[in-house]
């Protein structure tokens, strides 16, 4: 640098006249354009400005708020109660400790899922782990084996990424026709964050592999241990050993202190509470992906092995728990909703109006990273007319989202994972929003 | 799309099966590069795999974990009860409701703050609103005034991004000499999240300009309701009028249920609370603005509309809070720190290991976003000697740090707004980190 003689000129050294609305600030462009057209978008909705709500004195605008040492970790408004994490019977036979509990994403937004909000899926409950024991060992094909403290592993230099988490058993009982009429619990067996942690591939530099180390196990030190087999060239990819999530510490139900994201890969593979990384010529075939985590197909064999979370997305607005029924007959409204594949980033996504015969493209809008949610946004004048609203989504490895029917083909119906068949909503001439299964396109 | 026939060729057709180290993952660039050199990081710690802690059964290990209903809005780990904000007397002579709550920087991760720890400023305390009694009166020099509800307002087109908010006191002990032995105290009066509203342009282009509205008002609707004027320009460009912060509801010490996010501008123009948003030709020359938030100069005079936080950047690793006394002599560690402009995006950072008198360029690292928190990187081989350690950071306005003397000479002392010199930690020959102030470089 070597103008350090300038001071912010623009600010310091003079008192800023604004006399006219020149456009001195410069525009960024690393936001997505908004979705929204001139369009007036409220017109409809009039309101006098001397509403009764805006003049009267309401209690928090003439008494004084809470001291600010109640609230040194704070929690959300108590308005704010059904913003929760919802669990069913229907994924854990009534077992409340191998169970699991959908984020509630249709009232999620942006591309981050606070982490009180995060889905989980436990096999053995959540364990409550003391950092101060916790323990990572690194062995078998490395030229270097090692036992870490959480100390020792955070002297690695740190990374921070956002990359979404699915379950592959999220949209699962929709294999056998539409069972819930809830965006959270079809869909809400996933989430995003920002990941703080060292990249693998930083630790495995630095021990040293094996030349015929191809396969790697990750064990979590709960009571369920959950050991998962994960190619190595993963590994080496963009494979993360993380400590922090959302700016913090991970929490108990995360896998605090430590656990593993394997970006876009199935969610049990991001092994909580861990505490071994093996190397092997050869996977471990344990029972997590022998007995589980297979993907049954009409032949009768199974595919293993099976890691990628597909291209795929969904409508979050509206959805059942968003429906228009407050919306009145010629206003504009957004059709929102989040698109994400395993594979990479996001290209576009498609809006049908009528079941998937026609088509046409959504906005992207906010940030588009890979292996992360990504927003997309369609305005349109809602006539009162019923609608069969769908969205389908593509991604930079030329994967599109498939119809149901192309799906079961290719296959079958036996399996329950992997589901990313193009999901369709219901809109009523009332505004109710339902979900129904659109097998296959006219012009699919 | 033409290609709808395209099935995830690659995964569900057949098994993978991974027999080399073929690197078929398509590489993102997105991040920037890890700062990580080929050197071997943990060298000195060598540490024997039949460690007993990895050896010993643990408590989490051999029982089930906490059923999930336990948890649907979780909370963080119990180990992690020192991770909170805290409160100081020096910033509200002791008054607990016109205070502030420091964010823990020195803990933070990446580019977001968790909700539960984004730091605090109230005039009046912590306004509990009733979301159903909420209203927003848009009005003066507009074509068409309203009041909306939060259901109207959500109505508009929704965006979410990322930006940092600093209260301009951040910092401000330090005009009078090293106050504080902690990044926390000193540096923590501001906070990143990602934000989720309307664009205050969307609402304006709606309702219409009169020509002559240049300034327009921003008044909260607790009992404080801090009046700020701000310019239309600003107002067209980047404001949003938020009601969701990292994917949930806005906390209410945030502004439940909706506050002005004004991009890199004083934190006290994001207007918490918000009731009201009316335009003018005219500033109102408020309290808030006259007898606070002006910026004292020698001449006896005082800089008014002083909005911008300026480019500025600390060193949160080491720190007083997180010093490198555990650090082995002739260990690997980064040092690493947060960059941000007010007026736009970082484009670098230098750092000085001798109290400024030569600089060497870190590494940014992550997403690099405009009006966001950057971090930046540099490992070095610490040989045990004593370091003046000192980071300065630079925009795409070409605006630098400036030294304290550069400060000072520009803006005298006599204010306690807008602090951005550059900081300086003295790391001891024991690894000790004091907060020290170089007011000027043999080079500068």
């Amino acid at each position: 640098m070597k103008n350090s003689e300038v001071l912010q000129k623009d600010v310091k050294s003079n008192t800023i006249e604004v006399t006219s609305r020149r456009d001195f600030f410069r525009k960024t462009a690393i936001y997505s354009a908004s979705a929204l057209s001139a369009a007036s978008i409220l017109s409809p909705v009039s309101v006098k400005a001397d509403e009764a709500a805006i003049i009267n004195e309401v209690p928090w605008g003439t008494k004084l708020g809470d001291p600010v040492d109640k609230n040194l970790y704070g929690i959300p408004s108590p308005y704010e109660h059904s913003n929760i994490r919802r669990t069913h019977d229907l994924f854990s036979s009534g077992d409340a400790y191998a169970s699991v509990s959908m984020c509630p994403i249709h009232e999620s937004e942006g591309i981050i899922t606070p982490n009180g909000l995060f889905f989980t899926r436990d096999h053995g409950g959540t364990a409550h782990v003391d950092p101060n024991e916790w323990r990572l060992m690194i062995h078998g094909k490395v030229k270097k084996e090692i036992v870490l403290t959480l100390e020792d592993l955070k002297k690695y230099p740190s990374e921070s990424r956002i990359y979404f988490i699915e379950c592959p058993a999220n949209g699962s009982p929709e294999w056998r026709g539409p069972q819930f009429n809830s965006l959270q619990f079809m869909k809400g067996l996933m989430s995003a964050a920002q990941w703080t942690g060292v990249m693998l591939k930083t630790i495995l530099d630095d021990l040293g592999l094996e030349k015929d180390a191809i396969w790697m196990l990750a064990e979590g030190s709960d009571n369920a241990s959950n050991p998962r087999s994960i190619p190595v060239e993963k590994a080496l990819d963009d494979v993360m050993v993380v400590w922090g999530q959302n700016g913090e510490a991970l929490r108990p139900e995360q896998g605090y202190p430590v656990r593993l994201i394997v970006p876009g890969w199935e969610g049990n593979l991001n092994t909580k509470w861990l505490r071994r990384l093996e190397f092997s010529d050869k996977p471990w075939h344990s029972k997590e992906e022998t007995s589980k985590y297979t993907m049954l197909q009409k032949s009768g064999k199974a595919i293993r092995y099976f890691w990628v979370n597909e291209v795929n997305s969904v409508i979050t607005s509206p959805c059942p728990e968003k429906p228009w029924t407050n919306l009145k007959k010629g206003e504009m409204v957004e059709i929102e909703g989040l698109a994400w594949s395993g594979h990479g980033t996001i290209k576009g996504v498609d809006i049908s109006f009528d079941g998937g015969d026609n088509w046409v493209e959504a906005k992207l809008k906010g940030l588009v990273l890979p292996k992360s949610w990504t927003r997309f946004s369609y305005v349109i004048k809602w006539d009162g007319k019923p609608l069969l609203l769908a969205s389908r989504s593509y991604d930079d490895f030329g994967n599109i989202q498939p119809t149901i029917d192309q799906e079961t083909s290719a296959v079958g119906v036996e399996s329950v994972y992997h589901r990313n068949a193009i999901v369709t909503w219901e809109i009523t001439s009332k505004g109710e929003c339902n979900n129904v299964q659109i097998r296959k396109h006219k012009k699919a």
